[in-house]
């Protein structure tokens, strides 16, 4: 039978496991990326690993996420990251020179080739044909050292898209009605592979603002063809070479097939709080706006920024609104200038942010109070914006600039003016000489590593003892998110690199007494509801409670990422057997568990010696690797004496 | 006997005083402008004064120091601003528009005329011929309610130019050198007036860096004469009809004379970690650098970055620096963008901030640890850059370039490269679309002021008991900036406009004990050296003190606008009749004072009750306003008092 796309770069990759959805596979990795916020660590755990140089085909490290720099802390680790790079045969890719999914897209991304990378919006490289997939820091390590990657094949969603997209409705209104359908729990062990006569009309920008937003299901990741119109931008791009053609075999089946007939489809809006509160524009029209955002991985390529330069060519942003524009890359900042839209855009009252995510993840820009803000991003979760009751919606760069323009929410095509119709360039400007290539391996022998004062030394995990033991430190209740566990923002993301800092943090939105209690009562575990651990796959979730001595997280069902997670940083992840037993713990109690019976599916019993009680649970302990990791004290360890083995 | 341009425009204005360097004045002013840190609170006092629109000529309101936007709180501020603005009838300069010195300069600027400013770089709009004087808000919003400002008749220091600037030297190196000679002392009840045959190598925004940089010398102010050349850029501007020829008489005298001869000077730079340790840049040449910015109220015009521009076209930004570049106004970036300078900026790989103060006031951007940053700011006090130990240094815009372009401090002489020799525009790109109009009178009573959470109270003054009594709380050394008094940066300034939180963090660069030993001590004393208070306008310098329970402060001498802020706030400004009385103080002495002798001019009697000692001390009272000031606790309780009469 015939492959689809994302089964023919999985073959091409698979180092062990079966193509079979649900079951474990082993990938191996073609190109790492990180981003800094999620950097530093992943640096500091390759260099645990006591190899020498990377071993993948090409990493690279950029910085976009911490650029406000509000002190030393985020400049320090922009100097780490660089020089850590010469020393590991890193690519380094400057601040200032664009947000990582961009610039990846523009300089690196090969159709057919694996990419992983620590920021869940990898899959923008999906766009041009890459199985491009967001990991913990961690994995992105072990990756760097050559270790495949481990996940469940997943199932396949194939979405055809016919017709053709009709004046002032773009990309982003395609992801916005997939998530409309699907939700954002919908994606959970799927790759969403688009396909169809539709997609001939979208360029590869375009299609990667699709498959970076398809983070947003919880997919796995999201994937188009390469064809002639990925040849095209590769091509203008000076990298036609790094083309191949990759194309469904014309008997591919797909697990699920999503249809979206694109003559129909108009300007959808993601309403407060989610990403799947999806409306039609018309619909929420007339709201009154405060604050208008275009830029992001999502949405901030030359075309995104050059039709909104159109829009607002001659125009004036209204007077009650702050409109701010960042452009994905320096590649993008060039072009704009050059062909004028960028005195348009300037010239129109807008704000000209950096080139970096900057108000997606609450660095600057926050809204005001209760106020409305429409951005071209991709999450809009309460307080993300740093603004607490800010109300976020999602649209395209069209509807962004109608309402930036009327000061009410907007259906471009109620505007009465005319599409800009702006072309693909022929020729991208390139100039890479904001990516550091690293030094030849004698050279990069000699790279000294900078090391400020917020770089701070790696937490070495500690094989697991027989017996867990310790306090109940906290009782939570049911959905609780990393954002709980490990909160980001502009006054917390600073301090990513610096775990003893960060650590301070840790549920500081539930009760900000855990981390001195946990510190002084010296570790213990965590007792919750369900699905614990749900959205964004931060492993500071895992790692500052490990630093703070969280042996065992003890609740009713977890979200897979951080389950994954917490498995990588040697914390046991336990379930009940039966729910109600969770009224038998509180906060406080002494347990104990006995974990020299571990072993894949098998039970174990935690005993409650406050309340002299004994309690049936179940290790969620997947794989005979799963169960290497606890006993080693988490991935690195584990990882470091294979390596050395 | 003829007049000098500084007592020409005094005379024009004269309210009440004799014109005799040192005997208190009254002018009347024309024009009064705000930024948003100083200015929340500045029209909370105007709104405090029951009056129902401005008196002045015109009041503009700019946003450009709270520009982050990390939480809710500034959004909030930028709305408030907007409202009250449009409320009382003052124009309203939007977020991205630019820094209010250079805008003020280019769109209202006008010679021969007075304009307050709650910013001490306000004597920016003295190279237009205007007399321009920084002060703390309270005072701006005394002079929008139609009251004269008080001051003491300044010296005049008449700085005569001579000979012709060099090739890469600039008006930076002019107004470092006159650091270089006077020190920040050395302007302290002065202004200083430049003159003589040199100043027709300057243009208006050149002239405009020395005045703007004249307050690093703690004068009044500083002023060029209106000529030919001023024509010339108002008419660039549109503004013709603002222009008045102001010269000198020929007979003219000033109360001293400086001469520098410019063909002689050459690059110099101010080394950490204040404004007056100037040396040449060869001095201090090879020093390598972490970062390099570009910007600021100082240096940001169009001529000086189109300079900058020129050096780095088709150049490279060295692999070791972060180079950030910040326009001083809308204005200058559409007109950089055209003429293609942004393309060579941004090209050389640097990276471009906001058109605000940015990093200046440690609004981002700050260096790594230990880390140089060479800037064409005007101040480099220690921690301002948001790094305590990092290292500034200020020097031109093209000292800047050719440290980003070599990676080490270097004289641009030495660079072997042409000097870019960019033409002043005949016509400067006017477009005043976000400079938003207030409307007439009975559409703006109409207009409903728009407060956030983060718009505090104002706090009362009390009025002062007989006798002041409490602990000395803090023993310091001589020049105390403001930046040490009450720091700005990203993590305080953000909370200008509350009072309560911005509080905790006074003189946490000194002693971060401070804000709770004052609380738990009921208040007291601080005792200090020489020009205490030096630094910017920032009355909250003055207002936290005394929310803390400040009630006087002793010193050897102060700077002047603090000096009028701690009267405006009811602290009593007192210093030393013997200067060695100093050492008969020490940190947590029982100090009194008794005050119902308080005179202009009297003593007074500081009894230090630990050790049994009287010290005799001259109160800073210098009229009778002055003392009714203090008496009433604050010149808002007064004004109140005299406006309701």
């Amino acid at each position: 039978m015939g492959l689809n796309v994302t089964q023919k770069i999985i073959q091409s990759h698979l180092v062990d496991g079966q193509m079979l959805p649900g079951s474990p596979i082993s990938i191996r990795i073609d190109q790492t990326l990180t981003q800094d916020a999620t950097g530093t660590m992943a640096y500091l755990q390759f260099e645990a690993l006591g190899l020498d140089r990377v071993k993948t085909d090409l990493s690279v490290s950029y910085v976009d996420h911490n650029m406000l720099q509000a002190g030393f802390e985020n400049a320090d680790d922009h100097r780490f990251l660089q020089s850590i790079a010469a020393r590991y045969g890193i690519y380094f890719s400057r601040p200032g020179n664009g947000i990582c999914h961009q610039v990846h897209l523009e300089r690196f991304s090969k159709p057919g080739g694996t990419l992983l990378g620590s920021d869940s919006h990898t899959p923008t490289s999906g766009g041009a044909g890459m199985l491009a997939i967001g990991a913990g820091g961690l994995d992105i390590a072990l990756a760097m050292g050559g270790m495949p990657f481990n996940m469940n094949m997943p199932q396949v969603v194939g979405v055809k898209l016919t017709g053709n997209l009709q004046p002032f409705v773009s990309a982003k209104d395609i992801i916005l009605e997939v998530l409309r359908r699907k939700t954002v729990k919908g994606g959970v062990g799927k790759v969403f592979e688009y396909f169809g006569p539709g997609i001939r009309s979208l360029t590869a920008p375009a299609r990667s603002t699709i498959t970076n937003m398809g983070a947003e299901l919880g997919a796995t990741t999201s994937v188009f063809p390469s064809d002639d119109i990925t040849l095209a931008y590769l091509k203008a791009q000076g990298r036609e070479a790094d083309w191949r053609e990759l194309l469904p075999d014309a008997d591919a089946s797909y697990d699920e097939v999503l249809e979206i007939d694109l003559d129909q489809l108009e300007p959808l809006i993601a309403c407060p709080h989610s990403p799947d509160n999806v409306k039609t524009v018309r619909e929420v029209a007339g709201t009154p706006v405060a604050q208008v955002a275009i830029g992001s991985c999502t949405n901030s390529s030359y075309t995104d920024l050059m039709t909104v330069a159109g829009m607002m060519r001659g125009r004036s942003v209204a007077p009650g609104v702050s409109l701010g524009v960042s452009p994905g890359s320096r590649q993008v900042m060039e072009m704009i200038i050059r062909d004028g839209g960028m005195l348009d855009i300037v010239g129109s009252g807008s704000r000209l942010l950096e080139s970096a995510c900057g108000p997606c993840i609450g660095m600057g820009f926050a809204p005001p109070t209760g106020g409305v803000s429409i951005r071209s991003f991709n999450r809009n979760f309460q307080g993300r914006s740093g603004t607490r009751d800010g109300q976020v919606y999602l649209a395209s760069p069209e509807t962004c600039a109608a309402a930036a323009l009327t000061g009410v929410i907007t259906d471009p095509r109620d505007l009465g003016i005319e599409v800009p119709g702006v072309q693909s360039p022929e020729q991208y400007v390139v100039d890479d000489r904001m990516i550091v290539v690293p030094p030849a391996p004698e050279e990069a022998a000699r790279v000294e590593v900078v090391r400020g004062p917020n770089i701070a030394k790696l937490p070495q995990g500690q094989p697991a003892p027989d017996v867990l033991a310790g306090h109940n430190l906290l009782k939570v209740g049911d959905n609780i998110t990393t954002d709980h566990i490990m909160p980001a923002g502009a006054k917390v993301l600073p301090l990513r690199s610096n775990l003893p800092a960060i650590s301070q943090f840790v549920f500081s939105m539930v009760d900000e007494t855990f981390p001195i209690r946990a510190k002084e009562l010296g570790g213990g575990f965590i007792v919750g509801g369900h699905n614990y651990g749900q959205g964004s796959s931060r492993e500071h979730a895992a790692l500052a409670p490990m630093y703070l001595g969280v042996r065992a997280v003890l609740v009713k069902s977890f979200a897979r990422i951080h389950l994954a997670n917490l498995i990588n940083f040697g914390i046991l992840p336990i379930t009940f057997v039966d729910e109600a037993d969770y009224d038998q713990l509180e906060q406080g109690d002494q347990l104990a568990v006995d974990i020299r019976g571990l072993s894949v599916g098998g039970q174990l019993l935690v005993v409650n010696q406050t309340r002299n009680v004994e309690i049936r649970v179940l290790p969620q302990i997947g794989s005979q690797r799963d169960l290497e990791l606890i006993r080693s004290g988490g991935a690195l360890a584990w990882a470091s004496q294979r390596m050395s083995a």
